[in-house]
């Protein structure tokens, strides 16, 4: 397999409620329908199995780096990170790798 | 698809030398070979295309939650947990998610 892959997860702010978490899942899981780059998309919240995770991950699969930074960029996808996640993000954590 | 995925991401400690943060992808990567309830596994060093990101991550597939806790609690997985990844790490962040 090769490819390029980014993972980014976050902790939602003490007080977010579980409809502005969905929300913000269901803004990001539109951008494959507008961000051609995007070769596979995968969103979570959580399952609740172990203490002191993240509360949600985003791990978005695309052909090369330059394809990545297309979407990274994107006004599309900065505009889901401004209005859905930021108001709602306490800590962030990112990967990007080669696959 | 179905399944369920574990994402786990490290921020290695200052002074970790490139070779160990080899070591412990190595060792992670002989993990399949040991534990059938691994479906899928992917691990990556960040890419350094991004500012303030974590150094390395790990993406786990497996057929349910049984299947990951059995992954999760593996003493070949928890020898490798405490030889090779706690020495060197700093921070922690993990999701388990539905697929």
């Amino acid at each position: 397999m090769s490819g390029f892959r980014h993972v980014v997860m976050f902790r939602w702010a003490e007080g977010t409620t579980t409809s502005q978490q969905e929300e913000a899942r269901v803004r990001l899981a539109e951008l494959p329908g507008v961000i051609p780059e995007i070769r596979g998309y995968s969103l979570g919240h959580d399952a609740g199995v172990n203490e002191g995770n993240y509360d949600f991950v985003v791990v978005g699969d695309f052909a090369d780096r330059d394809d990545y930074l297309a979407y990274r960029d994107h006004p599309a996808h900065r505009a889901v990170i401004d209005e859905y996640i930021k108001p709602i993000m306490d800590q962030r954590a990112a990967v990007q790798y080669e696959l």
